[in-house]
């Protein structure tokens, strides 16, 4: 990916893993703030999050946040520059395609609306579904997709079907000219390059979490 | 952590990026299978799943299987290996606390039986859902966690519960003699070294989503 990114100064180029450290780093320092802490430290950072201290404070340079010596980083700002960088404030709208036990869990994510994220509508193929809400977000059938997305059009479409859908599903909201899907299902989708394909792959934290347990013996045979 | 890995040869150590991989490598290898290819290319791999062929080339390595000349992965091979390491047949024991949709929807995640992951118990502090099923895995309030954990101990803790009890419950299940949590809970959880935390952030993935919508114009203020 860097490869593709244009870069003269090497500290513009922002690394995924940074990225995707974010949001752990803003959890944890809301959860700071409700103690009255004004500063803290990355070995501090470090110690919960279990992310290397020297990388927390590289993660950091790229929001123009720098620590004072010893009191260490001003929370507040950290939170601040932090949301601005995630766009917070810069909402976007989705369609959610599944509305079986993970779509729900998805609509009804209380994170999402204050982190910029609108869950607009939900799409199935279960005529029970149609019609009804969850929460307040409207479930209309698959096939007025096109419809409503040339009515109120959104830029990510959440895919939370079963796997064997999952193709068919992003090929018919590419179709449309959806720009980001965010796949939710196990199974990888394939999509033009000029469209962002995000995986939450479940099966990944499995995988990490069994390699741990089994930490120094990895089961490979030859 | 590479740091804290013991290592002489540089290929015995294992980058936790390329096992996070593994899980979308085997998905998509497997759809393969069903149209009766017998090999595949990286080039091909790296095409639907966006990740640079040399790193794939590189991952396999890892698993002790590599390319022929013009032809490419065995994929049954590939396949047999990931399955392997990843410890398919090596099933590992859970507890899940939080019995709402996200719990629900990992309860009823078919994906698990075959990944070597069982679900035994499911807790809750909602006294409607106590004493209830989710498929087969019966329902327990979570003031009776000790004493299933005693009856059947179980290596894998897996906090489905909102952010502000995720901490609580960690603390709880810890106590218990759980050896790795699984948290899906917004919130980072402390715990001591000796356990194992994996935290699948879904935040995550919709920052990266939103970095890439912005793509070139990261919303970063002085």
């Amino acid at each position: 990916m860097n490869k593709t990114i244009p870069s003269r100064k090497k500290h513009s180029v922002l690394p995924a893993p940074t990225i995707r450290r974010f949001p752990l780093y803003l959890s944890f320092l809301k959860s700071l703030k409700g103690k009255e802490n004004v500063y803290v430290s990355a070995p501090d950072i470090a110690k919960t999050l279990r992310i290397d201290s020297t990388q927390i404070t590289k993660d950091f340079s790229f929001i123009k946040v720098a620590g004072k010596t010893k009191v260490g980083y001003e929370i507040n700002k950290l939170v601040q520059n932090i949301e601005k960088f995630l766009g917070y404030r810069d909402p976007k709208k989705a369609f959610i395609i599944g509305i079986g036990n993970l779509g729900t869990a998805l609509i009804k994510y209380n994170q999402f609306s204050q982190e910029g994220l609108e869950i607009i509508a939900g799409f199935d193929i279960d005529t029970e579904k149609v019609g009804t809400r969850v929460i307040s977000t409207k479930i209309y059938h698959i096939k007025n997709f096109k419809k409503r997305f040339n009515e109120t059009p959104v830029e990510i479409g959440i895919i939370t079907t079963p796997s064997e859908q999952a193709q068919i599903i992003a090929d018919t909201i590419i179709e449309c000219g959806i720009k980001a899907i965010w796949n939710f299902s196990a199974s990888p989708i394939s999509a033009p390059g000029t469209v962002i394909v995000e995986n939450t792959s479940i099966d990944s934290g499995l995988a990490m979490i069994k390699w741990k347990l089994n930490a120094g013996r990895p089961l490979i045979y030859k």
